[in-house]
């Protein structure tokens, strides 16, 4: 949680919240003079579809844009180029991510930080990331071509490897940027890859992998639009959400020893079949979330079986627990349940299970007076607005321990994402980009 | 089932029966004089299993020698040098079958064809298949080394490809030698591989693979020695087991559909979970052989996840179901039972299941008088033996399509196999390899 006191160097949140819309960027009521190149926007991100996607797909097949991957390089190179053609210079830090800058009046106040991620899981969707990444361009365009001056630097940022997929972690360059590295970091191995060379595959620097590190207060406030992931606003018919916060993701590994023994000749008495306890432990973890009220989730999503072969009993699965809610607490109950329900799950199958601990993300807040700012550019723009948490970890929650942080949700068709189905409407993303732009705007003039 | 007519071309059991034992191998009563060399067979069976051996392992790791490998083809080198030094000329037939042959006293009598295979399963163990294959070189040399000559021609044979992992099937070129196969089978693609030309990668010859093709009654008799890969005969104390047939093998591929999606954001509830509905047919499965008294088995061995990451929600997952009993009824209602189930799980879990035909393998009895042979041979031996049924899928499922068959089994430590803790005690390796080598003397005879 960010204090009232952190934010602005201490200057009265009051003060800055009175603040009427700013003379500078002239407008009728409702009818903000500068906005974001709708379809501009819209034509880069069918453009950086075409980087990681299936083979003779089109745009609507997804991506696999997985962080250090050829198509993450490939599409890195897209997006520097599109900020270079937008009369940017984009300077890659230590850590693989992405930062260009455009002064501002002040060249003493610290600049205003947005942005966000353009890597994809695996089989994924083409907005979440790429949308908040181009919309920083696309803001920073705008203000160019209104020829205009904000007090404070503005920084637009693609932060690398924000999802969860490679070395089995995600928000891992923000993570570095917040100062959370260590050098045995970049000594982590995943798929025959080493970290550091995974991160100097994408243009960072591991062996000054700490110049990476912002130091607090060297951002005004940071702020990242996203797509929501949810279907909170569309099933509201909400086209603007206020993020109050991010959950607590706590992530372990399971597994699961039993015998591997020949399908045949094994009478089923007889068996220590690890895929059957990691079948019960998968819908152990599932009903850990459902069988109490709230908001809590918990997913096995990965599940690794050995040897895998059909006329194999399995000897051993590995599978990912993942659980996340806004109160850390939540978390540790449901994890102290799905113990107890492994160890009986090993007693009647004969296996043993066993968790290892791999992530424990703490809950991030959104600070008030920006969720407040975001609000204001909403109505501005004749924008519904609602607050709501986000399920999701996004590199703002990295953000968050360095200074203020606000995020920008608009809606996902279906609630779905992660998915080739992900779906934002392009006059969805347009809004939300202006929106992203007018908080900047907000945020400046405080 | 082989009738007793179609054996020995229609001599009468009855008379096949009553031989005395040849005077052509005299011995004390109790005490044979032809003995395979069990030093010899060890030494060859541990030097087997350094080909597909894990790096910095022992014999005691296991052996991961999958069809068409590298290891594989390494292997049968080896066998194949193994087989010359012992004064044998190996060929190979198209389908990538070894075979060689030892004249016989007669130059019109067709001969008695005995062997196994060498290739495994993925973290496999040394006996399976192995012990069969060096223990039929080990028969032709002993009776090399005793100067004696059989009425029949006799032949040993290495099946190529036995194990259900290349290609999702098993029992491949004995199969071809059975006589069934097509032309369009050499273009099957598993892995990037084309089944032709992993065939040609043997040694085999896919455009001549109807040559590999044997006719009814091309040999008197098969016969097969093989760890029995369960428990029955060492709870038992019995070192001798006598195959009563072959359990019929029923293999589907279930594919259950759900929706890939954001693991943080969408609540459970919502959710359309692959993996959740996997692992609910997965124990449906295992309940479906599990609740009703019998034999028969029921098997989930493997599992794809898709996208199989920790923050998505499975939107794909592909099982095999694997059933086996000696009554193929029983595999029909076994299956019956679990597409009902898997209706439920659909409707429940929000996802759909639906189930693919892999293959369906009839039992095979072993031929009465073939059970009785190897009887005789183990008595003569001083040994104890015990009828069982093989729960496991032979080539001598296949070579019984085309005459009379029987197998010989011993003596599995724990009743572990495909596991690099299978394991049968070398005294029990030399018996079977005895057993084999009297019952195609007794057979000869008859």
């Amino acid at each position: 949680m960010i204090s009232r006191r952190q934010f602005l160097g201490g200057m009265a949140a009051a003060a800055w919240q009175a603040r009427p819309f700013s003379p500078a960027f002239p407008a009728a009521p409702g009818l903000p003079a500068v906005h974001v190149d709708a379809g501009r926007l819209r034509a880069r991100i069918e453009a950086l579809s075409a980087f990681g996607r299936p083979v003779g797909g089109t745009f609507a097949a997804g991506v696999s844009r997985t962080a250090y991957s050829d198509a993450d390089v490939a599409g890195r190179a897209y997006v520097m180029g599109q900020m270079r053609a937008a009369g940017l210079q984009p300077r890659i830090d230590p850590a693989g991510n992405i930062f260009a800058r455009r002064d501002g009046a002040s060249s003493t106040l610290p600049p205003i930080l947005f942005g966000s991620h353009i890597d994809s899981v695996p089989n994924g969707g083409n907005f979440d990331g790429d949308l908040g990444s181009l919309s920083a361009l696309g803001a920073l365009e705008a203000l160019a071509a209104a020829g205009a001056r904000t007090r404070h630097p503005l920084e637009m940022v693609v932060w690398a490897h924000e999802e969860s997929f490679a070395f089995g972690r995600g928000l891992a360059c923000s993570r570095i940027a917040a100062g959370e590295v260590t050098r045995a970091d970049m000594d982590e191995v995943w798929n025959g890859m080493r970290r550091g060379d995974a991160i100097r595959k994408i243009g960072g620097d591991p062996d000054r992998i700490f110049e990476a590190r912002r130091p607090k207060g060297s951002h005004h406030c940071y702020l990242e639009l996203h797509i929501e992931q949810g279907g909170t606003l569309e099933r509201g018919g909400v086209p603007v959400g206020v993020v109050e916060g991010i959950v607590a993701i706590d992530r372990y590994e399971a597994t699961v020893t039993g015998v591997a023994n020949h399908s045949g000749t094994t009478p089923i008495a007889d068996r220590h079949d690890a895929l059957l306890a990691a079948s019960h432990l998968t819908i152990a973890v599932r009903d850990a979330a459902a069988r109490i009220p709230g908001r809590q989730v918990a997913t096995v999503g990965r599940i690794e079986v050995t040897p895998n072969s059909a006329n194999v009993i399995p000897g051993l699965a590995q599978l990912s627990v993942e659980l996340r809610d806004l109160d850390p607490g939540k978390l540790v109950a449901m994890m102290d349940e799905i113990r107890v329900r492994a160890r009986e799950i090993g007693s009647t199958t004969g296996t043993t299970i066993e968790f290892r601990e791999l992530a424990r993300a703490a809950p991030a807040a959104a600070t008030p007076e920006v969720q407040t700012a975001i609000e204001r550019a909403a109505e501005s723009l004749g924008l519904h607005s609602t607050r709501l948490p986000s399920g999701a970890g996004h590199d703002a929650q990295m953000m968050a321990l360095l200074g203020p942080m606000g995020m920008i949700f608009v809606p996902s068709v279906g609630g779905i994402s992660h998915s080739p189905k992900e779906l934002t409407r392009w006059e969805d993303c347009a809004r939300g980009a202006d929106v992203l732009l007018h908080t900047v705007l907000e945020i400046d003039r405080a």
